[in-house]
């Protein structure tokens, strides 16, 4: 009882946060039909700076990082972002109404990475004053892009496979991709791979953390990171909180459009998703003694889904699959109960590890 | 002449703050025909950070307020852009050539309340060390709301009795709308009056100022407030102000094309309405203790024009209204004779109250 | 071999400088194919800003400079602004296929200033506590308004001396404009450089300038300028090379459709004109005390070409010319080039006058 009290009351604390104030406002005017608006262009560009100062703050880190530390939560990470798709997709395909790629498509921007919901992480904590490790942002990439590969991979073969069965029933024309043995049984081809992973690198989000990191890493950032990065980051993170819950109230219509699957997963997945990420980091933590801050990022991390970069990937690689539903579930449902769930991760890690 | 000296010297310096000076230097280079210009993207932001800032402080503020000495200041508040309303409209309509829908939209727009001017308001309170209740933000949304929809109404009353008029004297329909006794004779059209609200609160400006006060009620966004909307304001206003100088020259011109009504109203009325609203604050000081600041808030604001979220809301309830008439007075002469009469307002309750 | 040593470790350590790293950073993304993009909207509004500083910062200091340690370095700006211009067309002209309003084109913008190298190098000076004289900024007109003006004006009278000639071979027609003693034998034209310098000062570049200068010689703005201007410049300065990295990789493609001349020019010109300035500041140093860090910024403007106004003023004064070579070569390899040089700036002053 008193434990549950406890819950209730950090819950509620965490709750008057202008991080978690500014979303639910930004959905509230949303809802009352507010003509108020963010540029386009501002926007993106907060989203740059929020970007920047997640890979400076992790260059600076990772350089004097030890390997085995940084590497553990890599693969963790990168884990992570491979099997939220492989389930995901799974057992979004399994219900009626749900198309192969829909599902890929869907699970896919599930497993990646939203750089707002990662910064929103960290203001919390840095206002708590709990630690984490400063390269965590660098963990970001890994998640990200196994999970975009994953879900593009997986849905090509897929999609292949079953042009050749139809192909075949006509007796016409033979298999034209190899076999091999990449978990579902398609062909394992190292060109589309690449080519998947090129993109991803190439786009706005994960160019501009690689961006960062590479000049934190590399060059000695620290002055301007703390007299303009750190100091603006909190502000801006609130006027991106009201664009993302302005953003998920309008999306959150197109969900009317699609199968119900897509409203069960969107509520669900991301508390799932974290609970899985929040299990992996506890691996990591008491193997590497990786931080209980970075075990609530890491799952924080995989309780979001990828808001900028990921839906333009999604369309370019998989024009099949129907907007409406990754759109919808993801931008409209998934960021929200993703960020709304920061405290539950955070009280977690209190009652489990302690900071 | 002693007090004279003193307020020549007061002025004078009053004159170099960087606020007035971005003003006038705004007017003089657009004067000069510079292409300088901060985009629109921009422009929007910078506003919508500074609703967020005034709002914020007002509901920081509010919550430690007691209901009494934030009634009275509402209510003069709302009384003042009623007033300045009625009386501005019934003035201009008097002039030759000035069509009862303009003279009601341009009125209502002196009514309404520049965001801008009052944070200048501020920013030069501020600069000096002067107190002022902190809640004076959301007093803001009373005399906008207030003077727009009463303007809007009166407009629309007018044009339906003279509808009726002359329906009638072609002796073939009956009066639509009922009698009553709403001032001017016309009928409370109570679905009307709810409808404007709705409209103005759903604008951009009010509804960015009352997000800012609801997370300040709510919420606990002191520390984004203090490291982010607190420091940026005053370097923000001062672009801000270049874009109101650059944009007050562009509409002055405007002015040509309409009767000299406008042109007068312009000049005079922002001075007028500051008075109109010093005396009410007076009130406000001696019955429940309003202080000198507040008072000189309460006059920047009546004296004010709104120039962002009220002629978009004039265009869309009275498309019969000039857009040359009312934007070109308001913009063009009420916005920068306001802010430039700041100091008169300082330099009156120094004189008259003391701070 | 110990000076060498030296030379190396020095330029070493500016290269670690956050200024230079997000140029190169934004040149390699660039070069990668990232889909990075900074709006052009914030690109203007970042520019805005820091000319905006630069400008109050030089008024703020002019007010309380003698005339003569001004008019000293002033004239020795504009002086090499002119003979920036007239060696550098002369010189390109000779090549084959470069016409001459080309060759102009390019030495005018190439003896005009960049805002954003002029404020790497304050950024590099500050950073490493070197002094340098105030008014710097106040320079900037002065080498940018008599480039631009120069090699219009020569282009001009170039291309009518060969009008007057064609026509006068035809026999039919006499030289409309007199002879005179411009240099160059053709006619000085008084309307003509009025118009080009009333152009200039209208060009959004300048007029930010000359509006922070005003602003901060008359007026009192430096507590704005302490709590915004200050404190954002270096992170706004580190985006804008972000901005100009990718710009130079973009533009750089545009060489491979025009002469040698412009890829050789763009290389070796801003090393040249930046020894060029610096010999002109040693001059002012030794008559009139200018600072180390004075002659360090005379070099890096005079070093620099000009990337936002120029360009705009050249196309409309010049449209014969080809805007692929005189923006290729100052905007793709000019302003790189330029700006990685300033380390070698820095450390020729430290050695030849010391700080």
């Amino acid at each position: 009882m008193d434990i549950f009290f406890e819950i209730i009351t950090t819950l509620a604390a965490q709750f008057q946060k202008p991080t978690l104030a500014f979303l639910m406002g930004g959905m509230l005017i949303a809802a009352m039909g507010s003509k108020l608006e963010v540029p386009e262009p501002v926007y993106k560009f907060v989203v740059l700076l929020l970007l920047l100062k997640v890979g400076l703050g992790a260059g600076i880190s990772v350089r004097s990082a030890d390997a085995m530390s940084l590497a553990v939560p890599a693969i963790c990470a990168a884990l992570l972002g491979v099997v939220i798709v492989i389930f995901g997709g799974k057992i979004l395909a399994m219900w009626r109404g749900v198309s192969n790629a829909d599902a890929m498509a869907t699970a896919g921007l599930f497993g990646a990475v939203s750089a707002s919901t990662l910064a929103a992480g960290m203001a919390m904590l840095d206002s708590e004053g709990i630690y984490y490790e400063g390269f965590i942002g660098a963990l970001y990439p890994f998640m990200d892009v196994a999970a975009l590969v994953t879900a593009i991979f997986l849905a090509r073969m897929s999609a292949e496979r079953r042009a050749a069965g139809t192909v075949q029933s006509d007796g016409t024309a033979t298999m034209s991709s190899g076999g091999g043995g990449f978990g579902f049984g398609g062909g394992f081809d190292g060109q589309l791979a690449k080519g998947i992973i090129v993109d991803t690198i190439k786009s706005p989000a994960i160019s501009a953390l690689l961006l960062g990191i590479g000049i934190g890493l590399l060059a000695r950032p620290e002055a301007v990171y703390e007299s303009f990065y750190e100091p603006l980051f909190r502000g801006l993170l609130s006027i991106l909180m009201l664009v993302m819950g302005m953003e998920a109230w309008a999306r959150l219509s197109e969900l009317k459009k699609v199968a119900h699957a897509y409203l069960i997963y969107g509520l669900t997945a991301p508390l799932l998703h974290g609970l899985l990420g929040f299990g992996m980091g506890l691996v990591a933590h008491h193997f590497t003694g990786f931080s209980a801050g970075g075990v609530v990022l890491l799952s924080i991390m995989a309780a979001s889904s990828s808001d900028i970069s990921g839906p333009p990937t999604m369309r370019a690689a998989l024009p099949e699959a129907n907007p409406s539903a990754y759109i919808g579930s993801s931008t409209g449902l998934g960021t929200p109960v993703a960020i709304l769930s920061i405290p539950l991760f955070i009280t977690l890690a209190e009652l489990v590890i302690g900071f």
